[in-house]
């Protein structure tokens, strides 16, 4: 198989890194890796395949000498970044996998989860494809199978989210605050807007009530399992946790299912674990799945209060599942469909 | 008005603490403090009015002793010890308020949160009344209103609790977590069953699939507000934070009510304080609300995935109005009712 010349846009940011971790993984051939990052990184260089590759700036002296060659352009560095380089880069010749929400909503732009709608990815008039919000990557891998038996009928979920998934830099802010916090010195909030550590924080409101966040998680889910009109309502939340999103998740059926019929169905699901027995204090915790591949589900309860509804407790990797692993998952798909 | 001989049970735990902080503060008229513990408190001393009180053991040399001219009991040392010294107490004249699981679904023994229920407390025929759990305080506190507006249709519950409602040395160990990890020292996990810091927790199951505080919260719901059956349905899960349960909460109701609406319902109720202008980063949040006796209601949202629902967050200290305050309110009820 030929070896990709692949960009990562975003190389020093948390999902950059971990991009870059997962590519070093062995997933798909890399023959070149081309660390790309702002002004900030400049002269800073990143671990690949045992060797530092020197990170070249996105503007002016290393543009568009970066694009050159690039078969796959991983983009990680804010809508904006995306915005402006990720249809140069598609245009140049690279397929994009974009992980900012710039494309998400657009048509012409496939927004894609492997495990749920692999085959969309091959459809990109525009050579971009999008890569969901974290939130929303473990939601629908973890619905699809329950509605392939039983049909969604209406979802309520309320999530506890890692700081990781607004950056590095909130995280060391996040471990700052631990730090002063065992020194007896007062809390610091710079990049999040008030205190993490033994706290909650929810992400920014832009308009109407609904965060952000909220907003993505509620579009995304409907886009990408093909439901336009899924009833779905989503409070989102930060938990001061590094990595690791969970989500409390109930769910009305269309047709019965019992809690066993569930779990079957998630196990047998691709990219699902299912860690549910409770009484043995089994289930998924962020502490434990940070740094896995899968989508864990447990705490797999029949709701009495709905004819048919359940409660489930899904937990992921932000970093990875949330973002990277998805990313170059479906780069991986692209090429044994001979599509990159 | 007479002044009143009080007994402080579990006057050592994070919950009997709070409670003398909260007596302290002049709520209600004390001539006498009792604090009481087990014999591993023997030779401590609490503060109160400005001295120290020597702690009595609830058993051998001093027990009758420390019951005898007790007016009001304050139960908070566990539920053995409600189920074994609660009567004892009740028969020797006190009005007994406890604090643990042992009577709260028992006949005869009112579960009362005073701005919900607060004439229940008048019937005790067994000298016992029943301070609900900290999650459901807040969660009937928060529902009350709105019943009475717009009906409960369904509530689904999802909570982020302090560790501070596992007890005190739950929260010393937390705290011993982070400074451990500031000091690049492992977690050790001994009053927990896996380490919190930057982690997520269960509750304990018991029997079937809901955790133990799943089962109060839905029962002690029910109860507190009269509707046997209300359909509810709770996910609980403990955070990283010292003080200060949040709840995530969709209702439907039975009547159409707006978000304007509910506000307005919720800002008349006692108990309650509104602080919802989440573009202006306005929300409770816990690190923010410990130390204060209000119920929290904020980012209260109309939910368009059903007919007339609405999200929102509630906030409250769970060691003041979540236990030890709620406890002094009804004895501050019955007292002004002559019926202490």
């Amino acid at each position: 198989m030929r070896e990709l010349c692949v960009a990562v846009v975003g190389a020093t940011g948390a999902v950059g890194r971990e991009m870059i971790r997962v590519l070093d993984e062995g997933r798909i051939p890399v023959g070149k890796l081309v660390p790309v990052a702002s002004e900030r990184s400049a002269g800073r260089t990143v671990s690949f395949a045992g060797r530092e590759v020197p990170v070249m700036r996105i503007d002016e002296g290393d543009f568009p000498r970066w694009t050159e060659g690039v078969d796959l352009a991983l983009f990680s560095a804010g809508a904006e970044v995306s915005r402006r380089y990720g249809p140069l880069a598609a245009g140049a010749g690279a397929v994009v996998i974009d992980n900012s929400s710039a494309f998400r909503m657009e048509k012409g732009v496939p927004l894609v989860v492997p495990e749920v709608n692999a085959n969309a990815a091959l459809d990109r008039p525009r050579g971009i494809i999008a890569n969901p919000n974290c939130s929303t990557i473990q939601l629908v891998v973890a619905l699809k199978p329950l509605h392939d038996v039983a049909g969604l009928g209406r979802v309520v979920v309320s999530t506890y989210q890692a700081i990781s998934g607004a950056g590095a830099r909130a995280v060391a802010e996040m471990e700052d605050q631990a730090r002063d916090w065992a020194s007896g010195r007062p809390p610091i909030a710079r990049v999040l807007p008030y205190p993490i550590l033994f706290n909650l924080l929810f992400h920014d409101v832009k308009e109407g009530s609904d965060t952000e966040e909220e907003t993505k998680l509620v579009r995304e889910t409907r886009r990408i399992l093909g439901l336009e009109d899924l009833k779905i309502t989503a409070t989102c939340v930060r938990v001061p946790v590094q990595v690791g999103h969970s989500e409390a998740v109930n769910v009305e059926f269309l047709r019965p299912i019992s809690a066993a019929q569930a779990r079957a169905a998630l196990a047998a699901a691709p990219g699902i674990q299912v860690l549910d027995d409770p009484g043995e204090r089994r289930y998924p915790l962020p502490r434990d799945i940070a740094g896995t591949d899968a989508v864990y589900v447990g705490r797999v309860r029949e709701d009495p209060s709905a004819p048919g509804a359940l409660n489930l407790w899904v937990v992921a990797d932000n970093l990875r599942k949330g973002a990277a692993l998805n990313a170059v998952q479906i780069a991986r798909f692209l090429l044994d469909q001979g599509s990159l």
